[in-house]
């Protein structure tokens, strides 16, 4: 049987998860110091496959684990953290991760390094909010040709709607809590997105770009 | 100085109401009696020019007003009982009512009616949702030929953002209550219309097609 | 050019959606008359591929449709109607829908039949909440062997978390209206699956099984 | 075909606008780069007609677009830059710009200087709450000679309503986060706004002067 | 030492209430069955002064009340029963009860029948939202006479501001939950009157006119 | 090894718990068939220790099970009903059950039913409320000789803090849904409950009194 | 006639105030300069009555005040500024300021300076909450030896229902923002007092120590 | 009679807690200054038995303490500081301390300082989320040996349910406001712990660790 976690004293560590749920723990960086980071990430390197993703992480955890690992890279833009010591083949398949406005890059930035990380190939398009409907028909084909596609939005979240009605692949839809005023931090959108009258479109929490590219890597993986 | 207001004990009729503001009182028919709703509107069809509307009407409101005032007409899926005895003449200016999907009618003609009877034409276009997005591209220039477009939508409420991303004229949005568990009665597309990425638009209260049309009325009358 | 839409007056029927997104448009039978289903079903049936799917819907819709396709099927523990002259071809990968409560059926079989009309099987399995947590994994290795898995559940909403935590397929969480008090109509069960501290785990409206499916057929068909 | 959109790699600027929908696209300044202002800037400037607003700016876009285009134009209460290489011809018709309260005067000059940059004249009115209702009634011919009237107001949003009873021009109300304690951060006068008991009242998000502007100006150019 | 509650098994009546607070216990009608009001009400009457008010009441127990005290009273819209078998001296002293329209009638007459029954007289005005701002203006007189004014309103709850900065008198807000939509059942009438811009103004919940009556009685015997 | 649970197909009857928890299964009777209770019924009386419970139960759920169980009981107020075949020891031990009003009765009852069937000896005591602080201190010592104290209120939910500062004993606080307007069904009890400045006091559900009884009872079996 | 108001481009001082309302205008300081508070102030003092109150004031306000007045006095727990030319007569009724702990005295405070400067003595209590009743029942003879009772309490906002119960005069109740987690700043004990089971019980904003005041003193003025 | 309380001006101490509830009074530290915290607490140490606890209290307050009582410690994590002057003799039972995350452990270590300074043994248990089920099973056993269990989880909540189903004894869930997005602040967590489908659950306030110590030692206690 294998070890089934390893208990650090401020952690245990799920050293099964990469055989469970295909891919091994990722270290959520908030409110963690580096110390705990590093012991963690070392856990994990070592018994899970050699590949790492520290989301939501700062600098201080960037030297920590650059110290312990040369190749860790900082992701400024998407606040995470990468180690590959062994990377992971890069499946055929192509996941698009697509943002309404310049202020989402970082939410959609966080998704497609996360699905790099985890062998996906990542298709990025950027700005195609509903104002100028012309700029997502303009890249229609594109989304249809991926295997899934990822919709980041905020304020009114309209786009995942406009999106799924254009193609025949699951529509992952990310809010963000981008806006002002009655937005009320991302609600708006993930509202928005969670009554979306497009079919096959399901949501994650607001600013959740994580979680929206680990299911669609499984997505991907099937 | 002209009579500012009659009053009937149970009510405080404006008398001055379209000299002001340049359409008489509507009854808001909800929690009246038949009664109060004939007397009030005999009121104000005297003192105000000859036309009366009564919105969230019902019924029994139709008979009464019928036996007092032959030629009443009840608009059964809006919910309004109007009164024409001097009609307003027609404005050249037309103004749009667009809705997103069938459920969303009844508010739609409750703002068509609205028009109607003070002297505007009405444009209906039903059911074009942002999940099918070439069935309101075909509409655009019909759009774009009106003065004022007034938007229905339920659910995540995104059709206002598309039609002012398409066109030049000022967008009424009215959010409704159709939907069903997180769009909290209306709440989810009136966030969604709040925040609307698209310039040029405006909110009135979840199914309000009254107050949408009193605005769009006033618009087309400048 | 195919045609794109028919316009039906009350109703503008979006007749290339199975080419655009893989399957006809679906009716949400709530507030339409037994008329309108009919008239909208026909069209449907004709131009896109001769299956029909109707949600929310009731007894005199089924009565109303049935006298127009006698083949139509009232599936009344999932509120749905459906209609297959030209049934689709069976899917080899399944889809299993777990619910965490004899309550939750309602939502999970209209999951069920709108993945089963759209060409996929189904794995059903009923009431395997967190707090007989012996109960889950009884069920683990039958989940693992399905290619996307929905869990629908209501009150607390835990169990997807737990689910998310065993298997390497993808997760569709469906927060159902079942509860009391805090519950608030399923809010409590939507924010708990929104907040999953499980990976690949993404959510729908509250008791929409309907677009659980509509999104688990899509990665089934990949 | 004109030109629909310039492709920026960070942004998809829209150079169709200002023919689609007559004003070119506004920079939110929020969360962008002193150096993506300039860049989208420079696009809309060329592309657009001559003018630009920068609505949410600070100080280091400032700096930057003023290096760029020497005649930029920082208007610090309003947080908006604007630049006029080609300024608009004044419309004849005025846009009245009222403020409940002297804390709220930020967002009514973010709605002044659009109307201003976009065509219009605009008459400014401070302070006229509805505690002291007699400041109100001093304006009221002044408000009455507007084409439309922008009502500013926060805490309980109450001076929409005694406005749209005084006049027969639209209003348009913006609620703002003035307040503290219940205020909840502008949803008391969001909420009392759109319940107001004036007709023609409509209304946009929380502190959205630039949204109150751009439909004030649509309507003064009909 | 007075007797200070009499124990009937379901209840424990308070008879020391007239002593301590300056009124008697009033019987909360709402989810009581006519017997348990009876035998509430037999024990107010006998030990606390001659004087009873069941509120939210109904039919049932008005049929049961009147059998055993053949002077029981039923106020049917303010769905009030009253016993006075030794009626209190009326003060010298009035309190106003104001409604914005005629649908807040019922929370006003709970209101003022509870003031009457306390020994206050009472001053009834009706139908004076601020949308019509010169019918408040007529009865500025009447309402500075008064001690105290009670002000009744639902939609966005203005009409306290504007009747707070007219007078030097106490205002006691009632909101109620007339209105739809974004009205929340009374939410937005209640934020109105708590942000409200008037001073000297002081809320009730919604709906509670005997709340407020049981203050201005208080106020009153000053 | 046990059996661990009896799969009747709509439901998975956890046959373990009586032996991991200390008390068996309860029905929740809301949304269950009459037979759905009685096959569910009968597993537990005969796997789990011949003590039944049914809350949230209904008349036709009573004569099912009363021709299936001769001995099945109706407790009306509580809606409940319970089977004792073989009926639990009675403790020692005493837990109380308090109520601040008398519309607060059937929360109590459900407790007080839940209590007794697990074998408990309850004392209940009722319409003790804060505005009438006497009748508590009158029964202070009472409430200090139990092991436990159930509180159940409505409205404002302050009757547990007084109870807490009053005795040595764990308080557990059943907000409930009586009350109106700003109640929000229950919810201005539950966060006052929360929000107690008592210490010693937690919180269930809105009207769980079952869920506060099988903690004490737990407590009470220690 | 009066002049009724002031002029000075940035605001519109009523001038009117102290005859119609009693008492003049009070600044609210946020959001306001120095220079700002001190040219208001000065319209005030000249044409008011020669007293001065600035509420939610800072110490550059306090500075700039006193350059102008030296007079001034700065209180630094309320945060208030108060000049007072021509003191206010002392009434001989007085009103007590309760508060349930030691973190809500600022606005307590707020409430106790806005009291003297307007001519009110003032019976200031701490710390007396409900979780230790005999602190209150210690108080009880001089509370009801007042005019008027606020009472001051974050948290669960149970001390107003406490106090209302044992006393005949009108209680005014002011939430605080203190406390944490689902106190959801001050909304719990807001609601706690709205649904107060005490009679003769009003409600203000959160943290309003001014409103309550305010409303104390036109009570204590009759 | 004993002294009932001590009244420092700002501050009223109970003096009489512990013989009332078993414990003295806790200073809970925010927003006091570091001399309030040690007057009050003198006064505690001498009348209430030598132990002392501050919660959410701040290095300031421990070097004013530590200048007081050289004994004093300050216990980082937890943010809380004690004096010991007589320590409480140790109970034979445990209390367990369970956290899901590594980031709940402040609120966790806050619940396990109290049960300490109180006399309680504590089992503290890190890491176990429902994600990794198996790192709960791997306790059950030590739980299951404890008199009460508190569980303290942040994001969904859903441990408790999940300890709850496993062992007899009391569970105390505390919700903490780790996460981010729709989780609200700690909402999600509350509302999914109150709506726990484990028997036997119940809840405090959002990161109230203390109180659910508080609770859990009386239960040791009894």
């Amino acid at each position: 049987m294998p070890e089934l976690f390893v208990d650090l004293g401020f952690a245990r560590v799920d050293t099964d998860r990469a055989r469970r749920c295909g891919f091994p723990e990722v270290i959520f960086g908030a409110n963690k110091t580096p110390e705990e980071v590093v012991a963690i990430g070392r856990v994990i390197l070592e018994k899970e496959g050699g590949v790492l993703l520290v989301s939501r992480a700062n600098e201080q955890q960037h030297v920590a684990l650059l110290a312990a690992f040369p190749t860790a890279k900082w992701h400024a833009r998407a606040r995470c953290l990468t180690v590959e010591l062994t990377p992971r083949p890069k499946l055929a398949g192509t996941v698009a991760v697509v943002c309404a406005g310049t202020s989402d890059q970082a939410v959609a930035e966080e998704a497609a390094v996360t699905l790099e990380v985890f062998g996906n190939q990542v298709e990025r398009i950027t700005d195609v909010g509903v104002a100028g409907i012309h700029r997502l028909l303009a890249v229609r084909d594109r989304l249809e040709a991926c295997n899934v596609v990822i919709v980041v939005a905020g304020m009114e979240g309209a786009l995942p709607s406009a999106v799924a009605g254009l193609i025949s692949k699951p529509v992952i839809a990310v809010p963000t809590s981008v806006g002002y005023g009655a937005s009320f931090g991302g609600v708006a959108a993930l509202l928005g997105m969670l009554n979306s009258c497009g079919s096959g479109v399901t949501v994650v929490n607001i600013d959740n770009g994580f979680g929206a590219a680990a299911m669609a890597s499984m997505i991907n993986h099937l």
